[in-house]
C-alpha cells in the first residue's frame, strides 16, 4: 500500500538513503509501519487511559473538565465565525490538534485547526478550573485528533504569529476528546503546507530539517493533504466554479440533464476510450463526452440544455493540465440566426463566472495566493472576453517571430507551447487573461463542425483560453443528416455504424441550428488561480499512473 | 436498427399480425423502410423545389414570403411566451410542424408546436400578401419540420381545442423551412402523446386506429417521444430537482465535490460492478456511489459535501424502478453531537424539493397530471416529514394483518410489497406521501454503519420513502478505524484488500462523526410525479436489455 509508508525516509531502515526500496523491503516496511502504529495506538490508548484514573484518582480539581466526550448537547462555534466580538466570550469549538507544546507542568500550548484555519489554545492550571492533570493530558493527545475545546476567547498581545487567526486565542476551560489520530501518520498536514519541492523527488529537506513533500506523495496521501487552508480554499473555489456555471445557465432557462456515460459503441474515436467489460453480456464503452447526447436532447426540442459529469479519456498523456477523468461542463442550444449568439453568451458566461469568484470568494484567492502568487492577479480587461479570429492570433505569434508555417498551410492546430506564448503576447498587447479563438481551420475539428458558410477551409468553431491554455472548445455543429452523413464519410467515420445511427437519425427528424462547448472544471480552476498543476484542482486525480486513492 | 422500424406495423408486410416478425425479416424490413424512406425524400426534395419553382416562375404575388429561409434577423418569439396581450400583433416563431391540414386551395391549417406546446396558424390566400402557391407549398411541408413563421395573432372563436395554446392562433403572413424533416419518421410524436398501452405489447390501436406505442418503442426513439408536452414539462421538473438539491446544499454551506467513477479495485461488493477492461494495464471498476469518497471528504476536514453523478450498478434488476446507470443526489455531513442533526437536514431538504416544485413548477405539473393522474396530488402533510422508527412501521403493516415474521426475526428487510403497503397505510392513516423510517435493523445495513448506541441489533441508519416507495438511504457512519476494521471483518470483508485500504485509513488519522444519505433524482421525479416507471424519468436510461439510444 502506497500510502501508509512513512514520508521520512530516513526514519525507515528498509530504505537505504541511495536508491529506491525494492518491492519486498517496501512491503516489510509497511507491515512493520503498521505492526509498529498498531502497538503505538494500543500502548497510547493504555497510557491516556492509565493517565486518566491516575488524574481521577488522585485529587483533580479538574476532573470533569476533560477527557472522554460527555453527552452534554453545548452549542458549537465553528472556528472560521470567531471574531474580535467574541473577545471574553466563552465558546466552544471542535477542532483539529494541529501540534502541541508543553511549556511546563502547570502550562501548555495547543494549536486547534479547524478546515485549515488555525487558532492557539493555552491550557494554563493557574486555579481550581485546570488542574496539572489536565494540562498533562492535553498535550499527551496524538497531533491531527480531534478535541471538543471550551474557553474564554482573549485577544493575546503581541498576536499569535503562527496562526492564522493571529488576533484571537482560547483559555481552555474544558477539553475532551472526539475522535483520536494515530500517533504516526504517513505525512503531516504542516508538511503539505509548505511549498512543494522544484523537482518531484522524495527526501529533501528545507533549511530547518523539515520534509518537503511532492506531488505524489501528496496526492498518495490526499486524505490528510486536503486538510490544508489552501487546499480546503482551493476546493472551495471548484466548489464555486461548478455552482456559478449551473446559476448561469439556469438564469438563462437551460435546463439540466443528465446523459448516460455507458454506450453501447465507442463514437467519438476507438483509441481514446475505456472499454467496459461486460455489459450483460455486451461491450459498453465509457463516454468521452456528452456532445453526442446533447446534440439529440436539442434534437428532441430541449432547446437549451447543461450537463454537469464525468468525462472520461483513455489518452496516456502525461502532463500537467491533462487527466484520464474530469468534470466537464457542458452546454448546447439552439440559436435564431447565427452562431456567435451561443459564443456571446459563452463568453459571458466565463466573464460572469470569474467576477463573481473574485466578488465572493476574496478569502479563499488571498490564502491561495499565498501558495501559489499568480491566484489574485486573473484580469479579464473591460469584463469583455477578447474575441479574435484564428488566424489573426496566428498573425500575433508571427510578428512576434514564432515559425507558424505549419499552421499557415493547415498542417496542424495550435501546439501548448504557442498557445502559451500566445496567452503572454495577449496579455502584453491587450492586459487580458481570457480570450477567444473564432473561426478554426475545418481540418483541425471533428466532424460534427459547421464549415464557414463562404471559407471552406474554416468552421464556425471557437476555442476559449485562460492563461494562454485552452478551458474549451466549442462550435456550430451540423444539423441536417445528409451534411452529416458526407462529414462523416470525410473523416473516414461510418454514420450507418452501431455508435452513430441513433445520433444521425435524430437529424433526421429535424433538428435546429445549434451550438455549443464544453469546459473542464479542473481546468478553470486550475488556470484561474495560476496553480502548477490539474492534479491540485482535483479532490482523487485520476491519470494513466493513478487510480488510487 | 431496432429505431429505424416503422410504428405501424401493419403497414409491414413482413410482420404478421400474429406474431413477432423474425430477425431476418426485420432487417430486410427495415433495409427496405430505409431505401423508401431515402428514395420518399428524394422525390419529396424534387417535388418542393418544382413546386417552388413553378410558383415563382407563375405570378406568385407572395414568392418572397416563403421558401428557403433569408438571411434577415428578425426579433424571434417563444411560443410559450405568446399571450393575449400579443393579440393583433406581429410575432415571428420558429417552430415544428406539429400536422399539417389543406382545406381547399387557398386555405390550410398548420398545428405549429414548441417544446411541446402547440398552437393553430392559417395559412390564408385571401389578399395578395398570402399566394395560393404559397398555401400549397406550406401544406407539402414534411410533419415535424422546423419552420420559421411569422403571423398576426388572433383570437380565434370558439378556442382551437386541438391546440394546448387553445386562445390563440397565427394569420400567417411569412413561412419560411428552418430544417427539413424525413417524410417517414419511425414514430409519430402525436403517437406518443397518446398513453402508453396497458400491456407491453406492440400493434395495438386504440379505437379511432391510431397506434398505441410501447414504452419500448418510446425509448427506442427516445429524441421523438422527448418532444412530447409530457416529456418536456417531466424533465423540466427532473431539472428542477437537481437545481434545488444543489440550491438547499449550497444555502447550508455545503460544498459540491466529483468524486471519481473510475476505481482501483471493486468495493461495496464485486457482484453489481462493472469491470473498465484496460486502464493503462490494469483493472478498472465503476463506482457503485459516492460512500466511501465523501466519507473521506469528511475525513479531508470537508465537513460538509455534496455530489451530483452517475451511479453504476451491474444488477441484472429488470424492475419498474431498477436501472444500471442512475443520478445519485448524495451528501454527508459532520455533525456536532447526534445524527439526527443530519437526519432532520435531509428531511427538510425533501419538504423543501417538494414545496419548491409544487410553488415554482405548477404548469408543468399540470401537463404531467394530463397523463399521469396523481402528479398533482402529492401530499407531506403540515410540511414536515413523518418520522417513525422501523419496528414502529412494521407495527403498522402487522396490525394491518400484514405477515411480518421475518421482519421480526430479522431475517430480511421490508419487501418492496410490503414498502408499498406501508406507504397507503401511512397515507390514509396520516395522510402524508413523504415518511421516513429510523434505526433500521444493522443486519440489513452495510459495514459501514453505526451500531444503534443501547441496542447492538439495530443501527443509527434511515431510509425516507415517497409513496411507499425508497428513494434515500442513508446513517451515522463509523468514523473509528478500529470499529470499522472489526465491523468489516463481522461482514467478511477484508479492511486490509486494495480497495479498502484508503479509505480505512482514511480514519486511522481522526475523523468527527458523521451522517449523510444518497438520493437517486430518476425516483424522486418519477414517485413524486406518480409515473410508472423510472425510465420515464430518465433522458436515456440504461438497463440490463438497454444500451441504446
Amino acid at each position: 500500500m502506497e500510502s501508509s509508508l512513512p514520508t521520512h525516509a530516513k526514519d525507515n531502515p528498509n530504505v537505504s538513503a541511495e536508491g529506491a526500496p525494492s518491492k519486498n523491503a517496501l512491503k516489510k516496511a509497511q507491515k512493520e509501519a503498521e505492526k509498529a502504529a498498531k502497538k503505538a495506538a494500543a500502548k497510547k490508548a493504555d497510557e491516556e487511559k492509565r493517565v486518566a484514573q491516575q488524574a481521577q484518582a488522585s485529587e483533580d480539581t479538574a476532573k470533569d473538565k476533560y477527557g472522554d466526550l460527555p453527552q452534554d448537547e453545548v452549542k458549537i462555534t465553528h472556528l472560521k465565525k470567531l471574531g474580535e466580538e467574541y473577545v471574553d466570550k466563552e465558546v466552544t469549538v471542535i477542532s483539529r490538534i494541529h501540534n502541541t507544546r508543553s511549556q511546563s507542568a502547570k502550562l501548555a500550548f495547543l494549536m486547534l485547526r479547524q478546515q485549515g484555519k488555525t487558532i492557539q489554545a493555552v491550557v494554563a492550571a493557574n486555579s481550581e478550573a485546570v488542574s496539572r492533570q489536565m494540562v498533562k493530558w492535553s498535550v499527551s493527545l496524538n497531533v491531527n485528533s480531534f478535541v471538543r475545546v471550551t474557553g474564554i476567547v482573549k485577544k493575546p498581545d503581541p498576536p499569535v504569529a503562527s496562526a492564522s487567526i493571529s488576533n484571537l486565542e482560547l483559555q481552555v476551560t474544558k477539553i475532551y476528546l472526539v475522535a483520536r489520530a494515530a500517533e504516526q501518520l504517513p505525512m503531516q498536514v504542516k508538511d503539505a503546507e509548505r511549498p512543494p519541492p522544484a523537482k518531484e523527488e522524495e527526501g529533501q529537506v528545507d533549511a530547518e530539517g523539515a520534509p518537503i513533500v511532492t506531488l505524489k506523495t501528496r496526492l498518495d496521501n490526499r486524505v490528510i493533504d486536503l486538510q490544508t487552508e489552501c487546499n480546503q480554499a482551493i476546493f472551495t473555489i471548484s466548489s464555486a466554479v461548478e455552482g456559478l456555471f449551473a446559476e448561469y445557465l439556469r438564469k438563462a432557462g437551460s435546463r439540466q440533464f443528465n446523459t448516460p456515460k455507458i454506450l453501447g459503441a465507442a463514437t467519438e474515436g476507438g483509441s481514446g476510450v475505456f472499454e467496459v467489460k461486460n455489459y450483460f453480456g455486451k461491450s459498453g464503452f465509457l463516454a468521452q463526452s456528452p456532445q453526442l447526447y446533447k446534440q439529440m436532447l436539442i434534437a428532441a426540442d430541449c432547446e437549451s440544455v447543461f450537463e454537469v459529469g464525468p468525462v472520461f479519456r483513455a489518452e496516456n498523456s502525461n502532463t500537467h493540465r491533462h487527466l484520464c477523468e474530469f468534470t466537464g461542463l457542458d452546454f448546447e442550444m439552439v440559436f435564431d440566426h447565427h452562431y456567435h449568439e451561443v459564443l456571446g453568451f459563452a463568453e459571458q458566461l466565463i466573464v460572469f463566472i470569474v467576477h463573481e469568484l473574485q466578488a465572493r470568494y476574496k478569502d479563499e484567492i488571498a490564502v491561495v495566493q499565498k501558495y501559489f502568487p499568480r491566484a489574485g492577479d486573473f484580469r479579464i480587461k473591460d469584463g469583455k472576453a477578447l474575441r479574435l479570429k484564428y488566424f489573426d492570433g496566428i498573425k500575433i505569434l508571427r510578428d512576434a517571430g514564432v515559425d507558424t508555417t505549419e499552421q499557415d498551410n493547415f498542417v496542424t492546430d495550435l501546439t501548448t507551447a504557442q498557445e502559451k506564448r500566445l496567452g503572454q503576447l495577449i496579455r502584453e498587447k491587450y492586459d487580458t487573461d481570457f480570450y477567444v479563438l473564432d473561426e478554426f481551420p475545418m481540418c483541425v475539428r471533428p466532424f460534427y463542425t459547421k464549415v464557414h458558410p463562404t471559407d471552406p477551409n474554416l468552421s464556425n468553431s471557437y476555442d476559449f483560453f485562460m492563461r494562454g491554455e485552452e478551458i474549451m472548445s466549442g462550435a456550430q455543429r451540423i444539423n441536417d443528416a445528409a451534411e452529416l452523413e458526407a462529414a462523416m464519410r470525410s473523416k473516414g467515420l461510418d454514420p450507418n455504424s452501431e455508435g452513430f445511427q441513433d445520433y444521425v437519425n435524430a437529424f433526421r427528424q429535424g433538428c435546429r441550428p445549434h451550438a455549443g462547448g464544453g469546459l473542464g472544471l479542473n481546468r478553470i480552476v486550475m488556470f484561474f488561480l495560476g496553480l502548477d498543476n490539474v492534479r491540485q484542482a482535483t479532490p482523487f486525480p485520476r491519470d494513466p499512473q493513478r487510480l488510487r486513492p
